[in-house]
């Protein structure tokens, strides 16, 4: 039987724009202890394959790495909002596409240490172009990879970001099995 | 060209056990905006893979989900330390086993929007089974599954946790090409 941590107490220690930060005091097995809690609203994210077999993928400047990072087309669950509402608009925020077809692949804890966060990963297909909308803070390059290729990247270890590694290595069974 | 932020000033918010929280003003395209950005040491991960072609996972209870999750042994680094002796050390303590075999698969970032985390995912083959040492702290059940079995948990969302599902997959390509 797995002990199930009770919270004795919870200090609301920031709340921020994208995220909050608590410390919950908690029973374990021999006492209590601490545990530091990232709440986050969360995410939804796409593997976008075009008719050409090509991946759409996004590059950004993220702050936390200090770098460019290849990622999957990926936003914010807003208030309220469903996972699915999410990525039709972030994929047309940042790529312009819209997607015939978007299958839910998986949904996947990003840090079960320290967050709540949940990421909701998708398989888009029946791509549509149309204009972008990028947020006036973003600063985004959509690039295209044929699928395989960046399948390798992944196996590589050239593409990093989680939730883009997953989305590919995910995709590559789904569409293995179509 | 894909616009780099630069860092005006940044504020130190927490200072904790297993993380820091720290708020950026960064220069944006069309003038300033704050980052909020969660400091993290990294970790390290295995799929461990016994003779037998079952997976070694973990059961814990994981305050942040509020859950008893399915995970990859995995821990986090010590100071100075490298991932390889992190994973060691924390395979052994969490399962018992040590590893004849420890080959890097990847490294990821697990949520580049908002935290600086890598984790490196090994694959650990050639077990030997010996004693867990569990930190005072944690309670966790050791579990074995088919690999395929494992794998078909991961395909159907059944497994969630990030690092679990791509240590997984990523392990189901290396033992198909070996």
């Amino acid at each position: 039987m797995i002990f199930e941590e009770k919270t004795l107490s919870s200090e609301r220690i920031y709340e921020g724009i994208i995220l909050n930060l608590r410390r919950d005091k908690v029973t374990v097995r021999n006492g209590t202890s601490y545990r530091e809690i990232v709440e986050h609203s969360g995410g939804a994210v796409a593997a976008a394959i075009n008719d050409e077999g090509k991946i759409v993928l996004v590059k950004q400047f993220r702050k936390p790495v200090d770098c460019v990072v290849l990622e999957a087309p990926a936003g914010k669950i807003e208030k309220g909002e469903d996972p699915a509402e999410t990525i039709y608009r972030e994929l047309k925020e940042e790529t312009g596409y819209t997607a015939d077809s978007m299958e839910f692949m998986t949904a996947i804890k990003t840090s079960v240490g320290y967050t709540d966060e949940t990421l909701y990963i998708y398989l888009a297909k029946g791509l549509v172009p149309g204009e972008t909308d990028f947020d006036e803070n973003e600063a985004i390059e959509v690039v295209e990879y044929d699928f395989e290729d960046a399948y390798s990247m992944v196996v590589k270890g050239e593409i990093r970001d989680a939730k883009t590694v997953v989305a590919i290595l995910l995709a590559k069974n789904h569409l293995q099995n179509q």
